[in-house]
């Protein structure tokens, strides 16, 4: 159990032998030649991903699967995901099947606003610095940064607002400045934060060499300069919506359209008012999300953070979807932030990132906006109407007992043979270990692959 | 833009020459290819990969990297870590060399119970209902999952605690069974969920069948029954702590130890309060967590889910993660929540998350909640050092460029120039293409890979 100095200047090879020397029982060869198995054939291309992040031995493999009849505003989309969680990717396409035909997917976009701020300590009378702020130095500040905005203000982007904000309530001393911006297509965190990094320096010069201010007023002592994730004003809606009759019936667990729907409605109502399901709940959402972010080069945690937080914002954390029964109608909603990029970041610099995009028609980032909403939408769709309906587990054990037998290299027969074994039996890998064991006779080896 | 019936039925072959066909205006044969190139050369193990999830077409790459110089509880890990995010491996690697010369990580595992529920509607007086769970109902159920139990309980898990709860004040008729799980080292999704449905037909079941109830009273009406991501009690505590002035000196910010320990704290403060820090706080902290998360096959979705909802408990989202200044000691501490599995899911399924396990040591599901939370503090540490002192846009950005100088094939020399050329410019696609161009010459393309 070494430590190392110096490990991220060695090569990838002297990395993973020390790595297998140290770490690992299995032989060294074999464990360069299992990482090198791994590697993309093309030695540049290789190089590319092993630059995205650092000390890379390899690449991890995560399914690229596509989800097909998305109609989205009237047009059919096929959807890239990458999700290493069985049945997501069948749910959503389950999803969006069953609601290609009745009028498809609706989604709007209400807001692009994203967020930053300079916070800092200072110490004196805050009315004289808010003057400040409004008479010189707001105008100073947004001059400062013309030349770092105009590449995004040609984008049809730029810097949209900015406060100064005294905080001292919540810790003493302490202000905001507070900034939001268009991004236009990107993101936008590397714009935000230069800019925001840019304000720090000049707010902290001004500060000091302006003559209103002396001895301790002087001082602009910046915590730090940095985006937020949080962006409830970068907020897109997705909705279906049907006669209720026309949701068909649900045989599988004896429900006509009118109980279905009542009952589709309470589980909602269900996870708007309790913690534990509200959590679950929307875990299912962002598994549909999170696989279309993953499969645009998008950055998951940051959408995840912001999804939550915002999830919680009335004092309790609840469920983002919502579900009304208007008379007649079912409508079936999810509004929720989701700052995306289709350019910037890695969205380009993965070639299948790259090609997602290409596969979704290079949208825009208010269209990527739209299509990740409605897939978050879908997902949850597919999930209630199981759960309400057949329950999870019946179809979800079907997969799990599928990988499992994969891994112990079944045939095709042994799996369609095992699947009728099972259907009233406890999944493991124990438990498929020995009924292969079993049907194979004891000299035929579970531990194929 | 085509619709389609019967797409999972296709072969990949067949559903990427359809994709290639309605989507791409590439060369069928080019796109093909391209996803080949991605698949794994063992065939057999490739299957393994496609039927993680559905409609899969290719695997999609995630740099996989490890962190070393880990000392927790006194023993030195290296963490593999999958991110696509540049900076982020270097920074737990930072922070853990940092720790690892003033005392390492501590951490401890304060509980492991999981949550599920049966959510059902019934009418009639809930104290009747209450009774007759507690003098009957509840035995008989456990009773009835004995079978299921048994193996679990064999590796030191099982069954907790079951109780009816009655929710009406939530929405009309609505009860809740509540169980309690230990589930030893698997996350134990698939376990409870089979669990809860058995204890959803068991109730139905007794209820019709007692001769207590009568008329609409025996109708028990299972809303759902599903596992809750959001795991309070599943709860694991890291934490360092140091004199504060064996932090030393922060030169790039002019900082000694006690004025660095100041800011830090402030830092934190901030993201007690304000919603837009705490989030960009905790995502921070994810960033850390979520990659060792997929380097482990465990699921992410869940882990953010709890995470978040549980950063909400107290009625305003807030920072995870707490600082104290106790006289001259400096103390960092992350407690989250975190359902993790060594066995089971996919950890064994994936030959590199089994990998990935085998470096940890083969640790039980209570010692990766500690590494999993000592890697999301370290890399919440770098985070918040890096943004006190020098902000972070100086490091992304050197990372950022190298990434889009590899992305247009780049020597080792163009880097090191470039790195030169672009220490005060901004770095964009547009305008390194620019750079190279000019260095370049006319006649070299950037658009090499």
């Amino acid at each position: 159990m070494a430590k190392i100095k110096g490990f991220s200047k060695l090569n990838k090879t002297e990395k993973i032998a020390w790595l297998a020397k140290h770490f690992l029982t299995s032989n060294p060869l074999d464990i360069a030649r299992e990482f090198s198995s791994y590697m993309h054939a093309n030695a540049e291309l290789q190089k590319v991903f092993d630059g995205i992040s650092e000390n890379t031995l390899t690449n991890f493999y995560l399914p690229y699967g596509v989800a097909p009849n998305f109609v989205i505003n009237g047009r059919t989309y096929v959807v890239p995901m990458v999700i290493e969680e069985s049945s997501v990717v069948a749910a959503a396409s389950a999803g969006a099947k069953f609601w290609s035909e009745r009028g498809g997917f609706h989604a709007e976009v209400i807001s692009t606003v994203k967020v930053g701020h300079v916070h800092f300590l200072w110490r004196g009378d805050s009315e004289k610095l808010l003057q400040f702020f409004d008479t010189e130095l707001k105008e100073e500040l947004i001059a400062s940064v013309q030349p770092l905005v105009e590449n995004m203000k040609a984008r049809g982007g730029g810097l949209k607002t900015l406060e100064l904000i005294d905080c001292s309530h919540l810790e003493p001393e302490y202000f905001q400045l507070k900034a939001t911006f268009e991004t236009a297509d990107a993101m936008g965190a590397n714009f935000i934060n230069s800019v925001l990094e840019h304000f720090a320096g000049s707010l902290t010069e001004e500060v000091k060499e302006n003559k209103k201010f002396t001895g301790a007023e002087k001082e602009v002592d910046v915590v730090m300069s940095i985006l937020s994730n949080y962006t409830p004003e970068c907020l897109v809606k997705a909705w279906v919506e049907c006669d209720i009759n026309a949701l068909g019936s649900f045989e599988e667990a004896n429900l006509n359209a009118q109980q279905f729907a009542r009952k589709f409605n309470t589980a909602i109502n269900i996870a708007k008012h309790d913690v534990y399901r509200a959590t679950t709940h929307n875990k299912g959402i962002f598994n549909g999300i999170d696989a279309v972010i993953l499969a645009t080069g998008n950055d998951f945690r940051a959408i995840e953070a912001c999804g939550h937080a915002y999830a919680s914002r009335n004092g309790q954390y609840a469920s983002l979807s919502n579900c009304e029964i208007k008379g007649n109608k079912f409508i079936f909603s999810l509004q929720i932030p989701l700052a995306v990029g289709t350019v910037g970041g890695l969205t380009k610099l993965h070639p299948l990132s790259k090609r997602s995009l290409e596969i979704l028609g290079n949208p825009s980032a208010k269209e990527l906006m739209k299509i990740v909403a409605c897939v978050g939408l879908a997902q949850n769709f597919s999930a209630i109407k199981a759960l309400v309906t057949s329950g999870i587990q019946k179809g979800h054990m079907k997969m799990h007992l599928t990988n499992i037998l994969r891994h112990f290299g079944a045939s095709e027969n042994e799996i369609q043979l095992a699947a009728t074994y099972f259907v009233d039996k406890t999944v493991s890998f124990s438990s498929v270990r020995a009924y292969l064991n079993d049907v194979r006779g004891e000299n035929f080896s579970t531990e194929k692959l």
